[in-house]
């Protein structure tokens, strides 16, 4: 094809989301704040190491950033071309895809809201689960752009609505986290060997992706390999919280989640792994879960 | 084989999971409390309905009943000879087992906690998750009778152990429940479609059970099909809260999700599905998860 | 003095507010969107009902409404003249006292934020505590005109502080009578009468506004008199909540509060009093507390 | 009187209530494991320090210890003789009283739940709230020989109702402590003198025994004067919480406080008064309440 596609935000999902791209792309233009990220990427990968004005006039602009905050900042400073779509993969703010939708839109352009889950080797494989948020149409177009490291990609709704799904999701694992901290420990200090009791569960009705994933292989093993981070992590269960009150809503338990998530936060790290939440509670009980 | 076998309370569960005995035994012997249900299970299976006198002679003795009072009353009233093995799969306390397990010993008998998992599907189909605490060489004994009706049979530790991860599995069931309504009813508010959240939410890190089995096939549809009744999720979970103040554990969340349970519990018909925990929630947000 | 004052909103509060200002000033305008309120107030006290147009333009001008959102809607339309001085009464929002601050600084003029607390009978009795947040020589200034309605009077801070306080005030008054709900249905559910156990907390470390107070006159006396509707506790304690949230604070007795108080708020008529949260709770256990 | 009143355990309270007792009795006789102690307020009261065997002998007996636990020991191992009243001043189990009151009454004694509110301060000035179980006979026949220590002297229900109470005060406190600490926390986090804060508050309906004394008098001050113990408190919050799971009842927010609270004592030193548990909070917000 001969449209333009740049991917903006080399970070460790960015990096390798934009690796498949040019599988699919003659020009794929890449860009990064730490520039040298870009060009490493450029060679590695057969794509573009391009300044950010010229990223931002690509036909289909992928933005994969840290928060809300960076992707607004670069939208408005450096607005894309007439016709132009711009993909936000960031795990961003409802709030913040509507008024981009609208700035954009005043610009002849769209923005979709496409949040991913999957982590780092999902990114690796090109299977992310991509939930859309935004105009169809433009999601229509944008698809075959998106195909190259998509597993399951859904339009759900108007924009925001894809930040929204992402926030919900990372809050119930937030939820089942903490939740499986308490459950197993209680189980460890009542004599249960945990490995067993995991077999056990994951065969049963108590299991989720917390059980079957992150507990064997981050947790019990002791290895909290950071491929999400914690401050990340406290950021999404805000958003859904944010999300719940703005509609009203009484959330006990997400409110609560959200509050263990955040304390968990404080007393942590930058750098730790989303897992290692689990270690406020172990400070707590003086039980490992391992 | 001529060991005689014998199943104690014929209700959703028990009834399916006598039913695959006799493909490896000659002789079950079945007793139930309403005992035309027993002399039904004779004859469309072809076990023995016998007085409860003889029932807990035989032996290997199952049973499967509301909760640990029953099973307490019908072995300190009828004891089992010596060398019997009694497997008791209620969903029970685990101080009952370690009583029990003590009471049977002086008889010179077994007792192993074994709970099950898999709900009526499970029983029918003989792919139970069966949890076993208490004696290994009792254990190993038993092994083979559980088989039939058994898919994961697993020894996970002392009298007690199969009660506690049980406890612990449907504690952990009830929070991925309440949590997960809490979050589709914030993204229904929010304009999210719910099914197409659910298929990006199953197809990533915010997964559970609750996701990929009870909201789609309970409580989206609006079935609410009786199979596991709510006062019985309410009771487990607080033998799961139980066990972590026994060990002088803080649990908030698990805390928080028992007093949420109990809450649907006591203000619902006896006769409802552990699902409709969800309609508490409904009626505070005046929106219908659907 | 020959300052001209004005009060705007004469609801319960501002009402007998305004109707001590006479005595220590000889011009008092009032206005109330319901006009006739106005005009009853003016034969009643000697004050003069005046359209908006004159009331803001007073040297100093009370607010008295229902939320932020109608403070901000008034100034913005009809801003005050140089050199006047705000005095907002309403329960309002921090963030919205920092913006009214700037915007009548703007014209030369000062937004003090400042709330009362002590309900209609302290109104009546001219002994409100009230909490100012803005600046200082305004506080100053306006100090003798808050003086008729007032007993405490408190500057705690720049603007917003004051606001912060009373949403505080009100959370901690919302926690203090749910866990008292709590705590007393736990007691009769054990057979203590509930009058014995009120003298004894009174006279011991457990007690509060709400031991002392709502608990005796409001909710074991089934009266419930709407003096502080229940939505308006329930935007205090959303007020207190976001406060927490912009500090990045983990708050979970507060939030697991402000979730409960929501919930009540939901489940209740518009016009019930802030007390009658307790009946959601009785609702669950079938228990009134009396 | 001729009459013989014994008191055992003297701890910071126990000491301080039996100095009181020889102001109306002639022979007050003393025990305490540390028997140093014993001898010591004789010297310094004109008690008599006498071994364990005589004091459970006294018309009178009181205990004031650590828990139901120490009070069940001597009470099975000395029985007093028929006629004797025991009055238990420890706060204890409930379930215990009733236990104990049975048992006495076997041996035509009597057993009262008696525990006491007003800490060490109280316990000088003879002014403590004492919360009274059982028969009523016996509280009447009691009555003198408390009104000594005691200022409100209250019968509150059968056995047990006494201990109940105490939880459950005990339990508000611990509510009230927490919500405080978070509450003044996000005040100080938005910029607002506390001790301001305070004074308004303490003249709001936001008010409790906190605001008005714990906080002032041990927190702000950052004191923490060891008067009453964190893991005391720990107790009685799990004795308020056991005493609503035998009722069936949720009870949302005093699970919270108690989890909350037991994670600040399984975190403290030993030797911490209860209102260092706010030190918790502090090492999670990293801000002092000062």
């Amino acid at each position: 094809m001969s449209i333009s596609i740049a991917f903006i935000g080399l970070g460790a999902m960015g990096y390798r989301m934009a690796s498949h791209l040019p599988k699919s792309f003659e020009q794929v233009l890449v860009w990064n704040r730490n520039f040298a990220k870009a060009e490493q990427h450029a060679s590695e990968y057969s794509t573009q190491a391009v300044d950010i004005e010229t990223a931002t006039q690509a036909d289909i602009i992928f933005s994969c950033l840290p928060t809300s905050v960076e992707v607004e900042a670069i939208i408005t400073q450096y607005p894309p071309k007439s016709g132009a779509i711009w993909v936000d993969c960031t795990s961003g703010v409802p709030e913040s895809a509507v008024k981009m939708a609208k700035f954009l839109q005043e610009h002849g352009a769209y923005f979709l809201d496409a949040p991913v889950s999957g982590q780092t080797i999902g990114a690796e494989k090109g299977t992310l689960t991509v939930m859309i948020g935004g105009d169809t149409k433009a999601f229509e177009q944008a698809y075959s752009a998106i195909e190259p490291f998509g597993g399951l990609i859904k339009h759900v709704g108007d924009s925001g609505a894809g930040f929204a799904v992402k926030a919900v999701n990372n809050m119930l694992l937030a939820a089942n986290l903490w939740a499986t901290a308490e459950g197993f420990t209680t189980l460890k200090a009542n004599g249960v060997d945990l490995n067993n009791a995991l077999e056990c569960i994951n065969a049963s009705s108590g299991k989720s992706a917390v059980t079957e994933m992150v507990l064997p292989q981050r947790i019990l093993n002791r290895e909290f390999p950071l491929t999400f981070a914690l401050p990340l992590l406290a950021k999404d269960t805000g958003i859904a919280i944010s999300l719940a009150q703005q509609a009203k809503l009484p959330t006990p338990l997400l409110s609560l989640t959200q509050n263990l998530i955040q304390t968990a936060n404080l007393t942590s790290d930058a750098e730790s792994d989303f897992s290692s939440a689990v270690k406020l509670y172990e400070s707590w009980t003086n039980i490992k879960i391992e």
